[in-house]
C-alpha cells in the first residue's frame, strides 16, 4: 500500500512499487509525477489487503500501522479527515467490475480502517472480490501471484464537478478532449490540452479520463484506455508520428494488423442489442445486409432492380456462380472455407458464412430454416462473414475506405519490410484492386477459376468428360483462345510484376452438374445425351475428391492439356510483351506434386514448348518454372525437388490438410467441438500449426535451400493473409507471400513488424 | 573364349574367366569339375566374338590363333573334327533366344572358323542376335558391359540318344528324374541321380537337363533351372535340409516369400491360353470362377444349389455384404484397395476385381458390358484377384494347401525371427485361421466391422443418424451387448495372446444407406419417415469422408460412444478371463489422431473406465493404452505422443493416403499411367515408399522411442503383409508386424530372413 499521489508533496515510490502500477493507478501516478493537479490517492494491493486483514486476527498492528500512515498522506492542508472514493484498477477492462463507490467517510479510528463492517474497509473488500477469480485460467502459481497484485484505489472525494472525456475522437482518431458515446462535449479549462498530450503520449492509446472541475481549477482522478474504431486507432498512430511523439517506426510496430484488417471490408457498424440466430464459419470477410433469396434467378432480378440481396442454399456449386456474384452475400448451411462457396465468395469479394448446422434450406418450397426460425424468400437477414455470425433484420454496416492514415502507415511498413506482398488474383478487377492495396505481382493465379463464367464453364465440361483423346483434343482447342486473352489481360495489368500462373487443378467435384436441371442443361449444351452424360458422370465419380484425379496428376494423364496451357501462356506472354515496356515475368508453377519425378516430367515438357517458341531469347519474357509444395511428401523430397525447379510455393490449406488427415470441407462437424474442448487452441486453418505443418515447411525450406542456393521460397495458402502466421513465415525466411487482395495491407504492416 | 569341357583333361580357367560363366554354361563347367562325362564345349563371350570379327577386318590372327586352339580342344582321341552344337547361355531365361542349332560341321580352315556365311560363325552370330538389345532396360554403361558378357556355346554332337529331365519333380518337388511336363518319363542310367544330386545341390533350383545317353554311357549336356510351382520348390528346400545339402538356414533364406503368398489362395492353374478380357485392380487375393450374378439375392440363391457366382456390381455397400458373403468371388467397376469392397472381400477371403474401368453394370437391365462385350446373369467369369485379372469363362483353380513342407519351414523361420507377426481380424472364424497360420496375437481389430450383419448394422446406423445426445445414447446402449460378446469370444479365442481393439472408426459413407430401397428400408427399421431420413443423411454426408468425422474425432466429439465401447471391452474381458488360465491381454488403440492432445483426452478417459472396472488389480486382464499413427502431423508430434502411450501401431495405408494426397479409392484412374510412365516404380499402396512414408516413420520412431525407451512400435497397414515392405520396417526395429491372416506365413518367414 502506498500513495501515489498524496496530498502534499511527491510520491517516493521505490523500483518495486513502481512495477506494481497497473490500469488507472499507473496513469494517476504519471500524471501526478508529470506536476498535474491529481486527487490524493492510496494504491492498496490485495497482498497487502490480505495481510492487513489476516495481521488483524493476529493482534498485530505493524501493517496497520503504516496503513494508517497512508490514509493520513491523503489528509489536505486544512487537516480535516476527507469523504473517500474506492475505485478498482484493472489492467484490462472486464465487466462486473465495482463501480467507483463514493462518499464514503474516512475512518475515525485505528480499528475503523481494517473493520469490514465499516463503510472504507467494507468498499475495499467488495471492490477485490468484483474482480472474481480472474478472467484468465493461466492456472498454478502465475494466476495466485496475478490475483495477489490486483489493487484498489482510495482517493479522495474530489471538490467540483465531475467530468468524462476521452483523449482522442473515438471514430476519427482527432487529439481531443472528445465526448464519450452519448455524453454531450465536456466543457474544460484550457489546460486540459496539457493533459490530453501527456496521457495520450504516455500511453499511446486512446484514454478515457475523468477530472474534477472546480470553475478554472481542474483535478485528475483516474484514466483508462478504451478500445476506438480500427480507423480511428490508425489515424491516431499517424497523428502521433506527425506530433513527433513516436517515430514512423513506433507506428508500424504498434499497430495490429488485425485491426487493419477489419478496416477492409464493410463491417457491422455496431452488432449492440442484436443477437445472432445462428453462428456458422465466416468464411469470406465483410458484412451484408439483404432479402433472402433461393436461387441466382431471383438474385439477379433483384441486383437489377438495385437491391441487396443474400442467397441462401444447403451447398452452392458451378451453377450458383450468376447469382453468388448478384448477391451481396452468401449463406450456405454446408462447406468451409475451402469448399465452392467460400472459395468464389473470396475471389468475387462477397462476404459468406458457411457451414451453418442449423440452416436447412428447401429451394423448391423457397424456405428455410435456421433452428426453430423459419424464413421465406423476402424476408431480411444480415451476415457477418468474418466470424460466421448470422442476425435477422438489416443491421447498420459501414462501407470500408483506404484513407489516407491507411496509406502513410503502409508507406512508413514497407521501408522496413524485406519479404515481398503478392496476391492470389485471376482476373484484371481484382488485380487492380490488389495494385491499389500494394501488391508486388501475382504469387497465385489459378487457371481453372478463369472458367467461371456460363459459357466458358461448358467448354471446361467438355474437357473433363471427354472419352477419349481426340475427344479431348478438340474440346481443348476451344479452351486455347480464352486462356490467351486471359493471361495476356493480366500480365497487361501486372505492368512486368510477376506472375505465378499455376497450372490446371479443378477437384473434379467443384466443376460437374449435380442436379438433375444441371446434367440436362449440360448434356444439351455438349450435345450428348442425359443418360451418356449421367453414365459418364458416374463414372468419374470420386469418393474423396480432395485427394483425387487432379494438379500434376492431370497434367500426366493428359499431357494434351499441359500442352494447350502452356501455349496459351506462351501466347499471352507475347501478346502483353508487344503492348508494354517492362518484360513480362511469367512463372508457371505445377501444384499437387508428390515426387520429383513428377516435377521433372512437367518440367521437361514445359520447357520444351517455351524453347520451342523463341520467348526465351527474346528478352521480352523472363520466364521461370516452379511447383507447389501442399503435400507432405513433398516437403520431405523438397531437395530433390528444389535441383529441378526455380521457385517453390507453400499451398498451406492442402498441407493443412493432409498433414491433419482433416477435410476442410468436413471439419465443421468436429472443429467447433476441438476447440471448445481445448484439443485445438487455434483453427489450424487460420494460424498456421507451427508445431506440424510448420515443421513440414521448415524441414522443406533447409532441405530445398541446400539443394538450390537459389531457390525463391513463397507461400500462397489462406494463411499468408493471417498475421500471427505471417510472422512465422517470416522466421521461416520465406523471399515472398501472396495472399487476396483484401489481405495484402494486413500482409505488408504485418511482415514489416517482424523484420523490424 | 575358353573350354569349360575340353575333350580330354580337365579346364584350367582363370579367376576372370569363372566369373564370366552364366547360365547353361556355369552348369557344364560344375558338372565337368565334378568328374561327370560331360560333352567338350567352348565358351565365347560377344565381347570375345565381336574382336574376333574385328581383328579380321584389320587381316590380324592373334585371336583367331587363339579361337583355333579352343577348337582343336573339341577333337576327341580319335582324331577326326566333330559336328559342332552352338547353344545359347542366358543367365536367365529369355523368350526369343535362338534354339540350339546342331549338325554344323566344323570349320575347314581357320578362315572358315570366322566367316559369317559358313555355317559355325554364321550359327554363332545368329545365336548371338537372339539375346537381342537386352530385355531389360539399365540404361548407360552397366547394359554394355552385360551385353559384352553374354555367353554362346560351341559344344561337340553327342553321341546316343537324347534325353531331357528335370533334377526334381514339377510339381511335388521330390528329387528326379522327372520328366518334363507333356513328355513321358525318361529312361536314364543309374548314374543320373549322381548328376541329379550334384545339380541340385550345386543350383538348389529345379533344373532341367540335356544328356546323350548311348546304352549304359551317359554324356551331359546342358541344365537350365526351371520355375516349378510355388509349392514344389519349398517341398524341394525342405527336402534339400533333410538330405543336409542345405542347413535350414538355408532354406528359411532362400525361399521367396512371394512365391509362398501364392500357395495360400486358390489360384489359377494355367492361364495359358487364356486372355483376359478386362483388368482391374486385385483388391483381395485368390481366384474364383463362377456365373455371373447382380444382386445378393441370386448370389444367396446360387449358394444354396452349392454353385459358385461372380458378384458383379458397380460399387459396393452394406447392402451387398449378404451377397459378398455369398459369392465366390467379387467383381466391381469403381473403388480400390480400401474400398468397400476390398476391405469385405479380405475381411472374408473372398477374391475380388476392383476398379475394372471397362466394366459398366446395369443391375436394374441385369447386364453388363466390359468394353465391346456384353455379359448377362448366368455367363462365366473367372477373375484374379492376385493380379487383377478377368477372363472370359471357367478357368482351372488350385486350392491352397498349408502342406507339410510349409509347416517345417516356418517351424525353422520362427527360430531366426526377432519381430512378433499378429493378425487383422475382428471375428473368431479369422481368428482360428490366422492361429493356424502362426498368428501371435491380434494387432488389429476393427471393432466397427463387427457390425457387418442386417441387424447390427441398423444398430449401428442409429447411432450415426441419431440427432441429440439423448437418441445417440439410447442407440449405443443397443450395441453394448453386441460388442460385449464379440470381445469376450475374440479374447477367448486368442487364448491369453495380445488383442489390439481400435477404437471405432466408420468412414461414414460406407455405413450408410445410399440407393432408394436402402434409404427406405433403413428409415423403416429405424421408425423414422423416409423424408426426415434423407435430410438427416444430406446434412451428414461428407465430401472427402476419407479426412472427415471419424476416428479419435468420433470419440472426443460422442463421449458416449466411447464410454459403451471401453465397458463393453471390459465386460469381454472379465468374461473371458473366467474362462481361461492364462489373464486376457487387451490392448486398447485409438486411431487417426494427430496431436498429443487427443490422445491425452480419450486415455484420461478410457483409463477412467479402467481404473472403475477393477480389472487393473484383478490380475487376470493386463491393460495397456495404445495409439495409431496414421497421419503425418501424428509422425512428426510421435514424441508428445509417446511418453502417454504405452504402444504405437503404424496405420500405412492412411498414412500413405496423407502423406502422398492420394484417395486410395481414386487412384485407379491415374495410377496405372503413373506406372506406365514411369512416374512411380511401384505401387506405394502394395510396397511401403521408403523416401517418403518411410521416412515419416522412421522420424516417429526415433522421437518416440526418444520419449519413452519402452515403447512398443508395430505396423498394421496392409504393407505388413508385403515382403519388400516387411524387410524395411524390420530394418525400422520395430517389433510386431500385423497382418490379414493369410499374409501371417508370408510375414513370418520375410521377418526370419530379415533377421537372419
Amino acid at each position: 500500500m502506498f500513495a501515489i499521489a498524496p496530498a502534499t508533496g511527491k510520491a517516493n515510490l521505490s523500483a518495486s512499487q513502481l512495477k506494481l502500477l497497473t490500469g488507472k493507478a499507473r496513469w494517476i501516478f504519471r500524471v501526478a509525477e508529470a506536476g498535474f493537479p491529481t486527487v490524493p490517492t492510496i494504491a492498496i494491493t490485495r497482498a497487502a489487503w490480505d495481510a492487513l486483514i489476516a495481521e488483524r486476527g493476529r493482534y498485530d498492528t505493524k501493517l496497520r500501522t503504516h496503513w494508517i500512515a497512508c490514509l493520513y498522506k491523503l489528509v489536505g492542508k486544512d487537516g480535516k479527515p476527507p469523504h473517500l472514493v474506492v475505485r478498482t484498477s484493472a489492467g484490462s477492462h472486464n465487466g462486473g467490475l465495482m463501480p467507483a463507490r463514493s462518499g464514503i467517510a474516512a475512518p475515525t479510528s485505528s480499528e475503523d480502517s481494517v473493520d469490514p463492517t465499516r463503510p472504507l474497509a467494507r468498499a475495499i473488500k467488495q471492490a477485490f472480490e468484483s474482480y472474481g477469480f480472474s478472467a484468465r485460467s493461466w492456472g498454478g502459481p502465475r494466476q495466485d501471484d496475478d490475483r495477489g497484485r490486483q489493487i484498489v484505489l482510495v482517493q479522495v472525494a474530489a471538490e467540483g464537478e465531475i467530468a468524462q472525456f476521452l483523449t482522442r475522437n473515438a471514430s476519427t482518431g482527432a487529439l481531443g478532449p472528445a465526448p464519450l458515446a452519448g455524453q454531450p462535449p465536456p466543457r474544460l479549462p484550457a489546460e486540459v490540452e496539457a493533459l490530453i498530450a501527456l496521457l495520450d503520449s504516455k500511453s499511446g492509446r486512446h484514454m478515457a479520463c475523468l477530472v474534477a472541475v472546480d470553475g478554472a481549477h481542474m483535478q485528475f482522478l483516474s484514466a483508462r484506455p478504451v478500445q476506438a474504431s480500427a480507423g480511428a486507432e490508425l489515424a491516431a498512430a499517424v497523428d502521433r508520428v506527425n506530433r513527433k511523439v513516436w517515430t514512423p517506426h513506433n507506428a508500424v510496430t504498434r499497430v495490429d494488423p488485425n485491426r487493419l484488417a477489419q478496416m477492409l471490408h464493410p463491417h457491422i457498424r455496431s452488432s449492440e442489442g442484436a443477437t445472432p440466430i445462428a453462428m456458422g464459419l465466416g468464411v469470406s470477410p465483410g458484412a451484408a445486409s439483404g432479402i433472402i433469396v433461393f436461387n441466382p434467378e431471383d438474385a439477379a432480378r433483384l441486383r437489377a432492380r438495385g437491391k441487396h440481396c443474400i442467397l441462401v442454399v444447403n451447398e452452392t456449386g458451378p451453377a450458383d456462380i450468376e447469382g453468388m456474384k448478384a448477391a451481396t452475400g452468401i449463406l450456405t448451411a454446408r462447406g468451409g472455407m475451402s469448399s465452392h462457396a467460400g472459395v468464389i465468395a473470396r475471389i468475387t469479394g462477397k462476404p459468406c458464412v458457411a457451414g451453418v448446422r442449423t440452416l436447412s434450406v428447401d429451394p423448391v418450397e423457397m424456405i428455410c430454416r435456421i433452428g426453430d426460425r423459419e424464413l421465406r424468400a423476402g424476408d431480411r437477414l444480415t451476415i457477418d462473414g468474418s466470424d460466421g455470425a448470422v442476425y435477422s433484420g438489416t443491421l447498420p454496416l459501414a462501407q470500408p475506405q483506404i484513407v489516407g492514415a491507411v496509406g502513410t502507415l503502409l508507406g512508413w511498413s514497407d521501408a522496413s519490410r524485406t519479404i515481398a506482398v503478392r496476391t492470389n488474383v485471376e482476373t484484371v478487377e481484382s488485380a487492380a484492386t490488389a495494385l491499389s492495396f500494394g501488391a508486388e505481382g501475382v504469387g497465385l493465379a489459378r487457371s481453372e477459376h478463369m472458367f467461371f463464367s456460363p459459357e466458358r464453364m461448358v467448354a471446361l465440361r467438355r474437357v473433363i468428360l471427354s472419352e477419349d483423346e481426340d475427344d479431348r483434343s478438340r474440346a481443348i482447342a476451344g479452351l486455347v483462345d480464352y486462356q490467351t486473352g486471359d493471361y495476356s489481360a493480366l500480365f497487361s495489368a501486372m505492368k512486368g510484376l510477376p506472375v505465378t500462373v499455376r497450372l490446371f487443378d479443378p477437384p473434379l467435384h467443384e466443376f460437374l452438374p449435380r442436379t438433375d436441371e444441371e446434367v440436362e442443361e449440360t448434356a444439351a449444351s455438349l450435345g450428348v445425351a442425359v443418360r451418356a452424360l449421367r453414365l459418364r458422370l458416374e463414372r468419374i465419380a470420386e469418393i474423396n475428391p480432395m485427394l483425387g484425379h487432379r494438379g500434376v496428376r492431370l497434367a500426366i494423364t493428359y499431357p494434351e492439356i499441359l500442352q494447350m496451357q502452356m501455349q496459351a501462356v506462351l501466347a499471352g506472354a507475347r501478346a502483353a510483351s508487344e503492348r508494354q515496356g517492362p518484360p513480362v515475368a511469367v512463372e508457371v508453377m505445377v501444384p499437387f506434386v508428390s515426387t520429383a519425378t513428377e516435377v521433372s516430367w512437367v518440367r521437361d515438357r514445359a520447357m520444351a514448348i517455351v524453347d520451342n517458341s523463341g520467348l526465351q531469347r527474346s528478352e521480352r519474357v523472363r520466364f521461370s518454372f516452379g511447383t507447389m509444395i501442399e503435400l507432405p511428401r513433398a516437403c520431405l523430397r523438397a531437395g530433390d525437388i528444389a535441383s529441378m525447379v526455380d521457385f517453390i510455393s507453400f499451398g498451406t490449406n492442402d498441407l493443412t490438410q493432409t498433414t491433419f488427415g482433416i477435410s476442410r470441407d468436413d471439419a465443421p462437424t468436429f472443429l467447433a467441438a476441438y476447440q471448445r474442448k481445448g484439443i485445438y487452441e487455434r483453427d489450424p486453418f487460420v494460424t498456421i500449426d507451427e508445431k506440424g505443418v510448420g515443421e513440414m515447411i521448415a524441414i522443406a525450406i533447409e532441405r530445398g535451400r541446400a539443394a538450390n542456393p537459389r531457390l525463391k521460397i513463397g507461400i500462397c495458402g489462406e494463411h499468408a493473409g493471417d498475421p500471427a502466421s505471417l510472422g512465422f513465415f517470416a522466421r521461416l525466411g520465406v523471399d515472398y507471400v501472396s495472399c487476396s487482395p483484401y489481405r495484402v495491407p494486413v500482409a505488408r504492416l504485418t511482415l514489416a513488424q517482424a523484420s523490424a
